[in-house]
Formats: structure tokens, C-alpha cells, sequence
């Protein structure tokens, strides 16, 4: 709808301590994206939403989770056989930008 | 908004195999909930996906995921020491329901 594109990051979550995908998300905030996806599958699921949680409650204040995707992928195995794997995508939105923009409001009116 | 209770039910996701969650929410649909919300904490979360995901894919045509929710609560240790845990809840909603309710589409509209 927004025909501003919004820039907006990914992390993706593995096996390593939860702060080091923090530190990961914050970076990406930094840079300037106004939205970071936090990615995961399997087992690291669980992990995504500690680092959500992180980083909403102790280093982004006025942070929002956006609404949170869930999904199955399959993965071939090596003999052939079918692996399901569930997915998850939660979507931080960081949300002081939107304010600030408000202001300029009719840019220019095509015709 | 909707005057009509809806009969809403809960997992509890905890250690074992998904499969037998899978159970609990199809028998909790068949007694008639039309909401099931799955929940989960810490590393259980990754579960409470995977069960919703097979609800979804294998058991139940037409179920929705609703707005998933995550947050953080505190648990006390022994020693007066504070450890944060991550939670998820996920609202499975099945909408045949809904379905059924539209009836009147003219089934037999030959003349």
C-alpha cells in the first residue's frame, strides 16, 4: 500500500547465544531499516522469539512486533525422503520513523 | 465485537512428542471449541509451531492461525534470582463454522 519502500533488514537465527542475534538486529536498526525480520526454523524457533523479546524489552523502546508468519517447508533428505520443517518470521517495527515522517503529508498530487 | 461467546480451548505445549499435542487440539475442536490457542514457553515454543503447523497441514482443512502472540514472563529462582522466559500463543481457529452459516447460496438453482 505504502508506496514508500520501507527498508528493511533480515536476521536469521541458528544456534549461536541468543545475544549475538541481538547485537545482530540492533546493527541492522543502526543502519537505518525501519523493519527487521527475524527468521528461523526447527529448533531455533524458540530462540527467534527469545531474541524478539530481547530486543524489544531491554534495547528498543517504542519497538513493535508485527504480525508473526509461521510455515512448513519440506526439505529432501538424502535418500530421497521428506523432511518437514516449520518456520517462523517475526517482524520488528520500529516505529519512531512513521512519526516523524507524518508531516509531510501531500507530496505531490498526481493529476 | 462478535455478541456469540465463542467456545475457545488451550494446549499446553510441554516435552512430549508433538504428535500427542496434534491430539489434544483435534479432540478439543471436536468437542466443539472453534479456538484453540496453543501455548507454549521457552524451548517448548519451537513445539507449539510444529503442532500447529501439522493441526494445519494434516488434520484440519480450512483452520486459520490467528494473531500470534509472544511475551515475556519472569520466574523467581530459588535463590531470589530472576530468570526470563519467552511465551507463544497461537490461535488456531477453525472457520467451517463460519462456512456452514452461509448456507442460503440457492443449492438448487436448476428450473
Amino acid at each position: 500500500m505504502n508506496h514508500m519502500a520501507e527498508k528493511e533488514g533480515v536476521v536469521f537465527i541458528g544456534t549461536k547465544p541468543p545475544m549475538s542475534y541481538v547485537l545482530a538486529v540492533v546493527t541492522q536498526f543502526r543502519e537505518g531499516n525501519k523493519i527487521v525480520q527475524v527468521k528461523a526454523r526447527g529448533k531455533a524457533i524458540s530462540r527467534a522469539v527469545d531474541v524478539s523479546e530481547i530486543v524489544k524489552n531491554r534495547f528498543l523502546e517504542g519497538l513493535k512486533i508485527g504480525t508473526i508468519k509461521t510455515g512448513t517447508e519440506s526439505l529432501k533428505g538424502e535418500r530421497g525422503d521428506t523432511i518437514n520443517v516449520s518456520l517462523i518470521e517475526i517482524p520488528l517495527i520500529k516505529d519512531d520513523e512513521v512519526i516523524k515522517q507524518k508531516p509531510k503529508k501531500k507530496e505531490e498530487k498526481k493529476e
